[in-house]
């Protein structure tokens, strides 16, 4: 699926993250189609800031977001619910999912080294 | 690397979450093994709470910690410093590092469900 930039370029903190860890059930039917249509919606939202995925064996996706009523908007999407207890019913067998304040961050890319 | 369990287990929030997002470099020799190092490691340090990690592509380890300090304590240690001076000098092309207090955290499991 296509976040964009695989490391997300964020602002200055605070904003905040939203870590979503997960463990696929066998029956993945739809999952994929779903997944990236979440991201061009997300993509939408306002205060929405970039986010990251990566999956081997358990799924991790790290959404960045402007405050906590930009993730709560995001949370009450109707598409998003609906896909959110689809995941449940079908395609997760285990998710954790939370909600952090980035307070700081670092970042280094080789070239700005060289 | 073993990581434990592939979705931390982690207590009631407030805690926090470090947030390493990185892309490696062609030149990944020892990378495994200072990877594998650390984990062991990191399970030593005190107000460690458990990591969850995945690369395609694009690799995320998040990192739990009790609080501040613990953090502190484990970027301070001298193993752990000389690796990521490695890691910037050798396996990284780029990376992001974000320090997060998790808020509020919710969790799914099938098993409970059926």
């Amino acid at each position: 699926m296509d976040t964009g930039d695989p490391i997300a370029v964020t602002p200055e903190p605070p904003y905040y993250a939203v870590i979503f860890t997960s463990l696929l059930s066998p029956d993945t039917e739809g999952y994929g189609e779903a997944a990236d249509r979440m991201f061009e919606l997300v993509k939408g939202m306002p205060g929405y800031l970039g986010a990251e995925h990566a999956r081997d064996g358990v799924g991790i996706t790290v959404a960045y977001f402007r405050d906590e009523e930009a993730i709560a908007a995001w949370r009450e999407h109707p598409e998003h619910a609906e896909v959110r207890a689809r995941g449940r019913k079908q395609w997760y067998d285990a998710f954790e999912l939370r909600i952090a304040r980035v307070e700081r961050a670092y970042g280094f890319r080789r070239s700005e080294v060289d």
